[in-house]
């Protein structure tokens, strides 16, 4: 959707990232759930690597992005704003209770039982590079993230989405997965990497990713390094 | 509240755990909820060691506890299913839906933006332990839980609760905290100790806590070991 200014819905996003975050910077999720409804949103630029605006952490903890402000409501942590915009418009939420509580469970799962697993191997390739403790804990890792990844396609199996329907649920855990896009792991497991790019091919998903990589600025190859807590927002 | 084995609520729960795990797996978040509510439950144990039933992977995916059933919803996630409690019975969540969107922020807050860290250390002393990665990895895991911790800290300030009253967010919060026991990370942040403890302080947590301890059955001290996947469910 067209970003208007003036839109009841802002989000905040990062002015600039290097390049191996690009794409992946979690206020992908809400634009991803914004587009999915067809909700229109403005964006607040902030800095990665520089200060954080003074008010900051009063509305965003850990100094992340995104945050969220709709006129009512202001949230932070990029699965409740989606589970919050799945409730107030629709589109990545059943109408029903009972669907909402198992698509919460699927959002949960991802970010506390696929996630913490799964980004132990970029932290491993990005930001600890070189160390030598990662020699043998990268084996590990590896071998951790694989037995949850079997899990999930045995739960998969042949289904087009982890529910009846594609669900906030499907959105967090594809955005996980996608992380793991430098390693074999999904082309190991045929139907994760389908399913991976099943939600991909959703118009909604490429109008996001377009725009936030339209949203950052030029800036020169100067740039300090991030830390991973600074980028894994 | 007494377990009636009739009662609509079913949870879940391991029928013998290791010492160090007591009082520390996740079914103790949903007992904890359903006290705060003052709903009855009953729980079916499964074993922690030997194989699942043959179809518990059908309502949890990753075979882990708690499982949750009640009557007209099967959950997993104990995040998820303390959420679903307290839309459904109260008591961990405000009424108006932006005190419930606020308290969902701080619930992915605790399993995705601290828990993560938090249990890094856990796994490293209990199911590493001397493992040569770890010399080099402990010192940066105890730094970024210390720089996560520092700016919970920060939010929480003279506050009794993160927002204005207790919710499912502090519930899943403070379970998190509690696995830093074995080191002085909290003892560090008095206000975050102070916070802790008030909460371990309520007369539903402590239900909770010996409901979960005298589930257990008593077993042989031969006993396999546990895995990092198989107790922190």
């Amino acid at each position: 959707m067209p970003h208007y200014p003036q839109a009841a819905v802002q989000v905040t996003a990062f002015d600039w990232v290097p390049d191996f975050a690009r794409g992946f910077v979690r206020d992908l999720r809400v634009r991803w759930a914004l587009e999915e409804a067809g909700v229109s949103y403005s964006v607040r630029k902030i800095t990665a690597v520089g200060e954080r605006p003074a008010d900051y952490f009063s509305e965003q903890p850990w100094g992340q992005v995104p945050s969220y402000r709709d006129g009512e409501t202001q949230l932070f942590e990029s699965g409740a704003i989606v589970l919050h915009i799945g409730r107030k418009f629709g589109a990545v939420l059943p109408e029903d209770e009972g669907g909402r509580s198992r698509a919460t469970a699927w959002v949960i799962a991802a970010l506390n039982s696929v996630e913490p697993f799964v980004m132990q191997l970029p932290i491993i390739d990005l930001f600890h590079q070189g160390e030598a403790w990662t020699v043998e804990r990268r084996p590990q890792v590896v071998e951790m993230i694989g037995k949850r990844l079997d899990r999930l396609a045995d739960w998969l199996g042949e289904k087009t989405w982890l529910e009846d329907e594609f669900t906030a649920g499907d959105l967090l855990m594809v955005d996980v997965l996608r992380n793991l896009q430098s390693s074999d792991l999904l082309e190991q497991r045929p139907n994760l990497l389908a399913y991976v790019e099943r939600a991909k091919d959703r118009p909604a998903f490429a109008r996001a990713l377009k725009a936030q990589l339209v949203d950052f600025e030029p800036r020169a190859a100067t740039a300090p390094a991030q830390n991973q807590q600074g980028v894994a927002a």
